[in-house]
Order: structure tokens, then C-alpha cells, then sequence
């Protein structure tokens, strides 16, 4: 069902035919009484429909979002083709042009199929339906092998989301969409805004791909202060609605990371006792991100140096001496050392392997016992990666 | 002749079985008379022998180097091999302890395997030899393919030097060992210290890849000052001393870019009008380690989109409006737009597809007009990488 789960949604999709593929490309999600907010990539970088949105959501409520595949109009100049697009889907629904999102996703630089796009806007409006979450989302794929959808349900709360996007090398949302929905009555402000500090958890921590137990009590207390009760009998049940959504938010971060370009294996790598949690996170991503741990997580190496090496060029102070890393259950370094015996215990190294070879790897390292802990998801690097991306222009 | 080309150096190796080929794993260079200085990767989990190493630089004047490959005896513990090893060396040579720099490469983790080093001492002292700067070159390989080495005379003065290290992903020294040697009377303090803001442009600037016409000015300054001339009459040459150990900095930069794991491709990334050289340096990393930019050099793939998504996310603040981008010569890029004709030129593709599928690729950005420039090498990402590091515990 994705993103038409939560009462009030619709969905379509239609093929505009800028695929080379001839699948569809052309996306549509709304409803009209709904609020919105986003989070966007901080490449400098950007492309046009990401600072149409940027700003639309800054100034207004958006009630739905036209989504193409095929281009990302990035790089395409001052041609206004977002604003063309949304000024057309706009008037098809009825809406201020102001009230709908542009979103692009494809190559870069090669500017929108308009015509194209333009034709095919009143099949798209036809083609609107409760039911449309999948066509949705199978609307906004690109080297996506599999669509990526998932929904939550508490006390009533509908969630729903869908998000396209594989590879995972750092996109740092640069090439990923999510579209996350919600029948719970929130109003804009609760929402965050594009903004890493703003008020607003749900979406925040979605984002973050973790909502943890500090992230609760603030939902809880938030709920208390609004005159309702942290155990969810109150009238709005923030906290319960913050639990759904990073949920969604959760699954729809592991899914591009199973589907990335070629790989077979997921990387979660946590990080805890930083100093800080940006430490943390900074260890974590060069962990994740890092060729050669990849390169190891692809051929099932459970390699203690490489992880070592990553952690330690992260460009975060940290005791060495407090360093323990595991691989799965298996220590695989301990103080900043590699176990004397590691490469002689062959038991060990076979378990360790088989902890390396699981379609989910967890690497923990823990840097001493400061409050600073954070995950990052990655996958392994592989020879199709290498023809995904080497041999064609994507 | 590598580092023995300057005179008064000897070099030799031996195969002292801790490498699985079989191939000399012991090295050692050495000139009694000699100062040295050096500048170590700042990763923070550093291994034994880089702690050691930069503490006898520090307090005293090491004449010697013993290099192991095979074991890199890092996150090895307090064991204490470096000491040892390096104390049986300076016994057989006539030194002090102190005068002796530790050097290994290898696997991480792994102990090293001492009393094969020890053993094999006495024959390693007999080989040293004028004429052995080609052995010891091939001693410290690991993955490399060939050994890495150029010299330089300038005005009678020597510059010798050897390096080893492949795959060049962001290194930052960690995998890589470079050694550079002199016949010029220098003394230590005009060394660098280990510190990139220390004084000793030579090293440094050799160690960034470049010396510029900024540098050149300065050294000819400072030559001036200590009574020399700019114009290399003076009894101590320091501008073409300078020049020389850059011209053998840039080759021993290049060669192990070049013989990157797997790659057939060397991207040279140049950026130039950044704020800042720093936000130059940046920037340039960012694209020439983009594995999406990397795939591209693998597949000769003139990807302009690739190049702007990384050079937007180094982190670095720019203007994109003022963001130009080449490939060879052709511009892929103007203003942070691609020019909407370059997908559609065949003949323009063609031009950039032949850039992109030299020996060598030569990206070059203009951000603004700020003085900050910088370069960084990389190279292709290929199958060959993956099975090289995915295959085999490196």
C-alpha cells in the first residue's frame, strides 16, 4: 500500500516516456487537506526541483508532490521546467502551483522531457486512486531493482512510505527520494523543518534511520506538555506516531541498502561511546563508506585492520586503548589491538567469517564511554557495481 | 637507483619468509652521516612502528630505516618488536637504537614474525650496497605491481627516492611508504617537522604533490637570506634543491596511482579558485575519490553530473554559479550547468569520451577567483580492485 496506507492519500503513475526503459515515470501523491515538510540533501549542488520545494515548503502547505524519473534536471540551468511541470499539475488538480512539490530523480544535466511530461498530466490526474501506493512507487524507480514501500500502524495512526535509491555510497540523501505519509493529525510546525537543529523528531529521526530511547522521553514529554499522556490515551499520541514513522523510516533506509547496485550484503555499523553523537556518526559512515571494508564485506574477510583503519582516519578524537570492535558477537579488536591469537584460532576466524558472510553484518565498535552513539547502513562493493556503474550513464 | 642514487646512502634486502610469495620482505637504508625528517599519516590508530619512527625524529638524528613488508604490526599491542627489531639492526650496523627508524607494512593486526627478521639481520647488513636502491625499492612492495622510484640532480645535488603503495582511495599516507633521499648539505631543522604547519616547504611540498611558483618564492627568499643567491650560485641551493626533491615527489606520487589496484586509469583532479587552497584540496579529493567518478574512469563515461554531485559535497562552500568544470578540454559544465547541448553533441561526447578514456584524466574546476588551488590523484575503480581486495586478506 505504501504512502496511500494513511487515510486521505492518493496515488498514480503513468509512463511520460523519458525512460529508456518504457516503464513508468511519472509519479503523483496527494491530498488536499494534508501539511508537509522536508529534509533535503546539503549538496551545494542541488537541483532546481529541490529548491522549488525547498521553498515551497518553507512558505506554504504543500498538498501534493510530481515526481518524474529518467531526469534529475540538475545542472539544467535557469530553463524553469520545474515550475512549467508543477504550474500544469497544479491547474489538473485543481491546486495553487505553490501547492505542489517538484521531484526529480535520473541523470544529471539532460534537462526534463516537458512535452512529454506535459501530455501525460491529465492520464496521471485519471489514474489518482486510494489504492495507487505502488504504482507510485514503482513510478519514482531508477536502477532500483525492486520498489521499496513499507507502512505502521498504531493506535489507529496510519503510516506509510516509499523511497527509491540503491548504491548507498554516502548519497547522503543526494540520490535517494522517501515519501513518508500520515492520517495523525499534525500540524506544519510539528513537522520539522529543513533544517538539522528545528523542532520536529519524527521526521528528524526517521531520517536518522533511529528513534532511541532519549528521542522517546522528548516525544513523551512533548505529548504531556500538549495536555495529553505519554502512554498514548491522550487525544494526540505524538509519541506513538514518532515509533510509527521511524519505523517506516527505518525499513525504507534498509531496503535501498539490500538493493544497491549489485550488492549482496548489508552493512550496519553502530558506533557508542563517543564523545559526542556526530562523532559517532562520523566514525560509523567512514566505516560503512570506507572501499576496503566493502571490498572485505563482499568477499566474507573478516578483516580487524580494515575496520581499524577506517575508524581511525574518521577525523574524530577518540583513546585508541578504548577501542573494541566485534564483528557480529566475535571481538575482533580489543583496546586498539588485534587479539594475539586471532589469526592462529581458527575457530574463531570461521566464525568471524561466517559473522562477514551473513547477508546482514553487523560491525559495533565501542570508543570509550562517552554518550555519543550513532548507526550508519552501508553495503558491500562488488563486481556489479563496477558494470552499474562503469558501464552505463546513470 | 632509487635512494642510493645520492651519495653517500646504502641500500640492500633480503628475504627474511614473511611474506607468502616469498619475495624480499627486508629492507634497510642507511648513511651514517645522514639527517632525516618525515611526515606520518594521521590516522589515529597508528601503528607501533609510525609512533616510534616519529618519536626517535623528534629527539634525535636517525641515520638508518628498516622496512618490513608483510606485517604491518599495527593494532598489535605493547609487544614491543619495533624496539627489538630495530635495536638488533642498529647492533649489527654500529648504531644507536635511536638511530634506527622502524618501518612495516602489511597486514594489520598480524605480529611480526621476529625472529625471522632477527635472523635474517646479519645477511641483510652484508647486502647493503651502493648500487641497492632497486632491492630495497622491491623489498617494501606489497600489492604493488612494480616498484616505484625516481631521482633528480639539479646542480650536482641529488635527489633519490622509492615509495610503495597502490589503490590510492583516499589514503592519507596510511598504506603508503615513501622515502626520499639527498646528498645536499641540509640540516634537520630545515626539515619538516611532523607537522604540516612546520617550516621545511621541501618534503612537504613534495608530500602535497606540487611545489608552485608560491613556494618557489619563498625558497628562493629563504636562500637569499642565508646568504645563497636565487639564481643557484650560492653554496647552498636551496630553490633547486626544493624543485628537485618536488619533481621526485610528483613521480613517486603518480607511479602508485598509476598502479593502483586493478586501475588503467589515473585521475588527476585540479581545482582552482576555491577561497581557500584547503577548499581547493577539499574539493579535489572529493571528485578524485567519488566512487561514482571513479566507475565513470573505469568505463570512460564523460559523466559531468558525477563530478558536480562530488565536488557539492566536499563539505566546502562555493558558488556554484561560478562553477566551471573540464574534462581534458572540453567543458562539461559552465556556470554549475551543463550546457544544453552536450547531450545532444555527438561529436562534443566523442571529444569528452576520449578524455575520459586516457591513460591519464585530467579534470579540472574553477570555483571563483580565490586564490585557493589544489590538486589530488586517484584512479580508476575497477573489477580488478574488487577482486584484489575482496579476494584476499590484504
Amino acid at each position: 500500500m505504501s504512502v496511500t496506507f494513511p487515510r486521505g492519500f492518493r496515488a498514480g503513475s503513468v509512463t511520460a516516456g523519458s525512460k529508456p526503459s518504457g516503464l513508468p515515470d511519472l509519479g503523483l501523491l496527494v491530498d488536499p487537506g494534508t501539511t508537509a515538510a522536508g529534509v533535503f540533501t546539503t549538496n551545494l549542488v542541488s537541483a532546481a526541483p529541490i529548491r522549488l520545494s525547498r521553498a515551497r515548503l518553507a512558505s506554504g502547505s504543500p498538498r501534493a508532490v510530481l515526481v518524474n524519473s529518467g531526469q534529475a534536471n540538475a545542472a539544467t540551468g535557469a530553463r524553469g521546467d520545474a515550475l512549467t511541470a508543477t504550474a500544469s499539475a497544479a491547474v489538473a488538480l485543481g491546486l495553487a502551483s505553490a501547492e505542489v512539490l517538484p521531484c526529480s530523480t535520473g541523470v544529471i544535466g539532460e534537462p526534463l522531457h516537458l512535452p512529454e511530461l506535459d501530455a501525460a498530466l491529465p492520464a496521471l490526474v485519471d489514474a489518482l486512486s486510494t489504492e495507487g501506493g505502488e504504482d507510485f512507487a514503482r513510478a519514482i524507480m531508477t536502477t532500483d531493482s525492486v520498489d521499496k514501500r513499507a507502512t505502521g500502524e498504531v493506535d489507529g495512526i496510519r503510516v506509510g512510505g516509499c523511497a527509491k535509491g540503491v548504491g548507498m555510497i554516502a548519497p547522503n540523501l543526494a540520490t535517494m527520494l522517501v515519501f513518508v505519509t500520515t492520517d495523525a493529525a499534525v500540524s506544519a510546525p510539528d513537522l520539522p523543518a529543513d533544517d538539522p537543529g528545528a523542532a520536529g523528531p519524527a521526521v528528524q529521526r526517521a531520517v536518522g534511520g533511529r528513534l532511541d530511547e532519549h528521542e522517546r522521553h522528548r516525544a513523551a514529554a512533548r505529548e504531556r506538555r500538549r495536555g495529553g499522556s505519554a502512554d498514548g490515551t491522550g487525544s494526540f499520541v505524538w509519541a506513538r506516531l514518532a515509533e510509527a514513522v521511524a519505523s517506516v523510516g527505518e525499513s525504507l533506509l534498509r531496503q535501498p541498502a539490500a538493493d544497491a547496485e549489485g550488492a549482496s550484503h548489508v552493512l550496519i555499523v553502530e558506533v557508542e561511546g563517543a564523545d559526542a553523537e556526530a562523532d559517532a556518526r562520523a566514525m560509523a559512515k567512514a566505516v560503512a563508506d570506507s572501499p576496503l571494508v566493502k571490498t572485505a564485506a563482499f568477499g566474507g574477510d573478516p578483516n580487524p585492520g580494515r575496520i581499524l583503519q577506517a575508524a581511525g582516519a574518521a577525523g574524530v578524537g577518540f583513546d585508541v586503548g578504548s577501542l573494541d570492535v566485534f564483528i557480529g558477537d566475535v571481538q575482533v579488536a580489543e583496546g586498539g589491538v588485534v587479539p594475539p591469537s586471532y589469526f592462529e584460532d581458527d575457530a574463531l576466524i570461521e566464525k568471524a567469517r561466517a559473522q562477514m558472510g551473513a547477508p546482514e553484518i553487523a560491525i559495533r565498535a565501542t570508543v570509550g564511554d562517552g554518550p555519543g552513539r550513532s548507526r550508519a547502513m552501508g553495503c558491500d562493493l562488488s563486481y556489479e557495481y563496477i558494470r552499474i556503474n562503469g558501464e552505463y550513464t546513470t
